[in-house]
């Protein structure tokens, strides 16, 4: 049913009800046992990174090999086809000849969905410009759950560049299936967007809108922290008011609960003291780990006979 | 013996007679219905790209994967050992102690044949320069027989940049074994260049050189258009002048016959109308499918043991 | 207990001792006639170029497979985390979840060094800045075992840039575990760094510096070319002076033993001419082949359970 429901590919977050989330975590949980398989022997996942990615180009390409699959692809859009002036339609309808999903990465929002019109083989959104990063929201969801045993109750602070971010777009938006207390915290420069807020409203989700991180430290049982984006602003002078908004240090953990998690989907520059490190309360080491099995269960369930 | 006979490799059109045309489509016609297997299990391909390419190298990646292997490669001239100021022979007399067989792609007309001369392993010729592009000459082949279901007798059309466009060098040589009507359809400063011609002649081909593709759109089974290559042109007035002389839009389509076939090697920029792509008469990205049975063909049969 | 010893893996050629080199060379030599095997399938390396590579990336790669593993990586420092400021900790603790070993070149000294107190995988020193280059340094040696079928007791001259080339250094380091005679020659300027003379004075290897490889032709068994590399001059005024200082040739064969061979790690510029390319003495492109078996080996080694 997952199988059918998403024929088209992981766009967004918002593809996913309870159920979905659900079925797929116990499917990423079934792959943390079972490092190596030949599951998608004979199949191709390409990678098409128009955007330049490592971290999410890696992940995939790894999660694939340990399924027993094969890659294509390119790692920038600083390509042969798109430079001489082709289409994404086009490049798609190529693609699609020489394998069996494509994950695709690109600066526009609406990219990945154009191209899930045009492709006959399941799509997967690895970041659409400011817009969404449906799987990184998914293996959060994964770290979250094994790291902290359960997603309802959790108090959960977002916190960094709500504005543009597309890992705090996608994660909020899964997390609204279920009942959580969430604290947006940014610079009010960088809030979620209203028609970000809107959804979530709709949603019925339980959020506030705070500044200053320190205020609710010691109440939350998760904090996400995302790195402010350069790429994403137009005006780098607004950039450089917000860049060094927040640090997290060694000494704020002291004003956390025993069961405090920090996540980061990475890569972080200033916004996490290197000195928080070594805590047992920093998992963003973790999720990175956790992103293979969570994405071996997606490309398992997508590329299925 | 299409073994023995390609032993040094895929280098050009012209090492084609048409028993070997035959054969290879033959054997391309076969790896459709046999999408995957071991074939070339233990075998490595490089794809050597000193010249930038998305298309063609991932198809030889796929066709490759397909087949069981594994590839290596680089993906731009922009290359260590290059940079540092090193020659093809070089290159290539490394890369033969890595791989079994090299794909590559250079802006240079004769790079391919002079890497043969240094390898011991089998070379193909991907793109070089406005010279040649064989194997995408046999995947066009294979491409009209399949859909049309002969050569002979075609009225065929060649049209955009004849002079540059090394796939239309490399497919009129190969239909120069055939008894087809050629029409190569060009601006005047893009027509095919003397030597080509004086070759074509030479084995009897019978061709018209032609400016209005309207005048004899009626008549034509099969239009091969391809793209003006920006990076050929030295003089880049002589570009802005061609680059956009002939779009085929859908309109076009109602003056040509009930089986007549739109193809292109892609990737088009503004000479295919996007109007086009849904009619049956448009088949470029079925070519891109033929390109893996085609190019799994070309490797199967070099890399035999 | 090789296994054991390099369990956080080859960084320095200094980690090894004349046991451990014996050991490794013989399990090269084992890799040579044992072309394609299933030791490493399930396994992943990941090579991390920080510093842009030709031959060792594609030489490792190659290996890999033939091992029967799979490859993921990226090929220059130009790569979107690095761009965003990651630092080299933080990208080795992500990839160590991806992967069961890191190959990686760095422009810094220290940089493997460093990672591999980050990883819980082992790092393979593929090059880092000036400093060294181990795994080249063991191909060389199995190299001339296998070419001259012995080592003590030879006259090793190496030559040309032997203040920045790190192949050198960890050659000569690997070379003073053996009774050899050592020629250093180069022009003043490139002479061995004091610290690496110190070293090998520590260990009492018998070496002379000279400048004129002339004067010493006729009773070396042994010359080890290298390239002046330009990418590590800060003056580049200095680089133009000692560029093109050493240039042999065909007619240099002539004043050396029957046995004499010379090696280069390549890429070579002008300091080997052509001309000499297709005398049995030049064994430079043996070199590269000798390559696999002996990457073979060490990835073998690092990954075994």
């Amino acid at each position: 049913m997952f199988h059918e429901k998403f024929a088209e590919g992981v766009i967004s977050a918002k593809q996913f009800d309870r159920e979905d989330i659900e079925y797929i975590l116990k499917k990423g949980r079934e792959m943390i046992s079972e490092k190596n398989s030949n599951l998608l022997r004979d199949k191709i996942l390409a990678t098409l990174f128009f955007e330049p990615s490592t971290r999410t180009r890696l992940s995939f390409e790894s999660a694939m090999y340990r399924l027993g699959g094969n890659v294509i692809g390119f790692h920038t859009g600083d390509v042969s086809s798109i430079k001489k002036g082709e289409s994404i339609a086009d490049t798609i309808r190529t693609v699609e000849n020489y394998s069996d999903c494509i994950v695709m990465r690109h600066s526009l929002e609406g990219a990945a969905k154009m191209a899930s019109k045009f492709a006959q083989i399941p799509i997967i959104n690895a970041g659409s410009g400011s817009g969404e990063h449906p799987t990184q929201a998914l293996l959060d969801l994964l770290t979250i759950t094994e790291e902290c045993g359960t997603l309802n109750g959790l108090n959960i602070g977002l916190m960094g560049d709500l504005k543009y971010g597309r890992t705090v777009h996608s994660l909020s938006i899964l997390l609204s299936n279920y009942d959580v207390n969430i604290y947006f915290i940014s610079p009010v420069e960088l809030r979620m967007r209203n028609r970000d807020k809107d959804f979530l409203q709709q949603r019925q989700m339980k959020y506030k809108e705070i500044t200053d991180y320190r205020k609710i430290l010691n109440i939350l049982d998760v904090l996400y922290m995302t790195r402010v984006q350069k790429e994403r602003f137009i005006d780098l002078e607004e950039y450089e008011k917000v860049k060094n908004i927040y640090t997290f240090r060694a000494d704020d953990l002291e004003n956390t609960k025993g069961n405090f998690r920090l996540l980061h989907p990475l890569p972080r520059i200033t916004e996490i003291n290197p000195n928080v490190d070594n805590s047992e309360k920093a998992i963003y080491f973790k999720q990175t780990y956790y992103g293979i099995p969570m994405r071996k269960a997606i490309l398992a369930e997508l590329m299925k006979n």
